[in-house]
């Protein structure tokens, strides 16, 4: 027997319906937010997928063996595809432009839980305003898709950061360039101070207690507090912004979900400015999704210098989630009616209502001259609402018997009534 | 600047708009016949995607580039992976199982007019009934998948043909067995048996005239006189086959959407019974949609034999077709409501509002501190159908501004009736 490839999935018509519940109701929730939805190719020239990265990118993607010249990849996100076609039309588009994407993507790994070969993921992104009232409806977005899925303020939680701010301190330490990185990639990888390890992890790099001690203190900092700080201008233009950031979202109803935190820096990659993150407010798995400003983006891919942001959330990981808080939907896939034949006289009559049915509803039909009774038996088991039984003796009334499939009871109808 | 890999296409938003909605009404359509949604993942092992035609498929698809030992391609089709799906659950699935797909697959070609290296296709499968029943559902459904497009029998027709009937036909002219398949391939090429060409090419294979007479005589019958002819029990098989799915055709009136042409033969791929194809009218244009019955497919793919039919519409030549006929929807893109501000000062009013009309509406509000006229330009842009102007007077009375961004009238509303 031939299986699926590690880590792909197959969606039957129940997993698929749950996630069609659920991109529906993401759709719907972003579109309010006034984006619209594009989709990029599957895969795209190499020099496009590794422009940010370089060549190191090629062992974390699946690409494509080469028949004649072209070097190509599968896309691992949709931030760098929808750059390249925002290119193309920046100069016609009245800005923002804002689109998004809700597809699927794909990265070479070795499966593990949480994280896939291939997954959907939603990607929001905005191009062409850098003001805080964008940041603000960045973050007003993500919290509004989860919160429309069913999620509270009691399930997950948005942390905030600024790259300015966290750049510019790590940077104020004064520890030389080579440092720079080594803290930023260890502050990246914890969420609190409070750990041991994550003094011993400083330490290590080659910091002194008293350098340790500076940048334990700076990370235990309230938002409220950071304005007594010494800051230069870059750690003060970061400070500024999420301080209105965090205004608007108290004002506008939305502090219970976000909070700041000066950990997150969304790794080594293209942020500028607002970066945040979602998690479950009980730790249980990885990050449901990350965001925030990237103003360089749309230079590196041969733009012109505009400021862009987004997010993305990816569908296993919030899966994950909404399974754990019971916010999984449940998918009615059954068709509204079965039309079964008692006898194979009343057949062409029995396609003839069921194709009058499909005007208005969905509607399966027995196809292979089974017995009424196994005709009964398969319209439950694919879980018809509906089972409307044809009879030679109830038509010659114009009539026929409708079965409640729930409760089992049965009652004649007006044939003209029921094809009404 | 970076270009998309050629043979694929970047879908903006008006695009991928208008594919939506051809997609809803296909999904609609499919949904009221009793089918079920699933997907498979993008890429398969090698050995399914080759179970069928061997080695020689590698240089017509995409395969990835070995980074273990595993030998992955892209699909190219859905019936495939659908087969392998349907293996992993038959012994506990209720007959018939009813499934489609619409998603994207990929060939590896030279691009040309009708034919793209990455497109979507809507596959529809059935497992489990070899019943005229189930032959006359699916070509049904694929009458009423491009009549729900706004498409009429003017418009599009289907041919149809029964390969027992061909195949029988062809080897019962004993010109040896390594003749059929030569004349098999013959008669695929073309539509009609009036050209010149059609009797020059089966010269060519070898055949005497008088054979050739006896081929071309055969391949202008009409339905209604092939009972006159001599058949052998497979031939009569197809023959009883077509005149049943002719008959309910006709009772459930949809003669004018098809023809019996005995020169459908859909390649040498697996079919086994029906065969049929869909052209427009005009003959402009590659076959719209293909299917038949292919009852040792999933046997091919290690499950038990069952019978299996189905057909595919691919998305190119269909939005062809749409966009001749005039028929290829225009979207509607744009936000229902545009919230602008007059001043700073009701900025965040202005937030408030758009939040609340978002419970409701899609909804953009400005991002960038425009001037008014500047984001009433904006609005008209993106295309919003009404933009409410946030000022200090108005908001003192619980009043703002809306304009019909079409009439380009203004009116004061109360805050609350509009909130409502």
């Amino acid at each position: 027997m031939y299986q699926k490839v590690k880590g792909t999935r197959d969606f039957y018509p129940e997993e698929f319906g749950s996630r069609w519940q659920v991109f529906s109701s993401i759709r719907n929730t972003v579109k309010k937010f006034g984006f619209s939805e594009i989709e990029s190719p599957a895969f795209e020239s190499f020099d496009l997928l590794s422009a940010k990265q370089g060549e190191e990118i090629r062992s974390q993607i699946f690409t494509l063996e080469k028949q004649g010249k072209e070097d190509l990849g599968l896309r691992f996100d949709l931030t760098v595809p929808f750059a390249r076609m925002f290119t193309s039309v920046q100069m016609s588009s009245k800005k923002p432009v804002k689109w998004y994407g809700l597809s699927r993507m794909w990265r070479y790994e070795q499966p593990q839980k949480g994280r896939l070969r291939e997954f959907y993921q939603l990607s929001v992104e905005m191009y062409g305003t850098n003001s805080i009232d964008s940041d603000f409806e960045t973050v007003a977005l993500a919290i509004s898709v989860l919160k429309d899925l069913g999620l509270t303020s009691d399930d997950f939680v948005i942390r905030i950061n600024n790259r300015k701010l966290l750049q510019g301190f790590i940077e104020s330490l004064k520890i030389g360039s080579k440092y720079v990185d080594s803290v930023f990639r260890v502050v990246d990888s914890y969420t609190k101070s409070s750990s041991e390890d994550f003094r011993k992890e400083l330490s290590e790099i080659g910091l002194d207690s008293k350098q340790v001690d500076y940048i334990v203190e700076f990370m235990t900092v309230k938002l409220e507090d950071l304005n007594e700080l010494e800051m230069d201008s870059v750690m003060r233009e970061g400070y500024t912004e999420l301080k209105g950031l965090f205004s608007m979202l108290e004002c506008l109803g939305m502090k219970d979900f976000v909070e700041f935190n000066p950990f997150i820096a969304r790794g080594l990659s293209y942020y500028t400015g607002l970066v945040f993150e979602c998690f479950d407010r009980q730790g249980k798995f990885r990050a449901i999704l990350g965001g925030g400003r990237y103003d360089n983006l749309v230079s590196l891919f041969g733009g012109q210098s505009t400021p862009a942001i987004g997010f993305a959330i990816g569908d296993v990981t919030l899966e994950l989630l909404l399974r754990d808080r019971e916010k999984w939907p449940k998918p009615s896939i059954g068709p509204e009616y079965f039309v079964a034949c008692v006898s194979d006289s009343v057949r062409m009559k029995a396609y003839e209502i069921a194709m009058k049915l499909r005007n208005k509803f969905s509607v399966d039909v027995d196809l292979s001259s089974r017995k009424l009774a196994k005709q009964l038996f398969y319209a439950n088991s694919i879980g018809a609402k509906w089972t409307v039984i044809v009879g030679e003796d109830e038509l010659k009334e114009n009539k026929v018997v409708l079965r409640d499939m729930v409760l089992g009871t049965e009652h004649q109808k007006d044939l003209d009534e029921l094809l009404d």
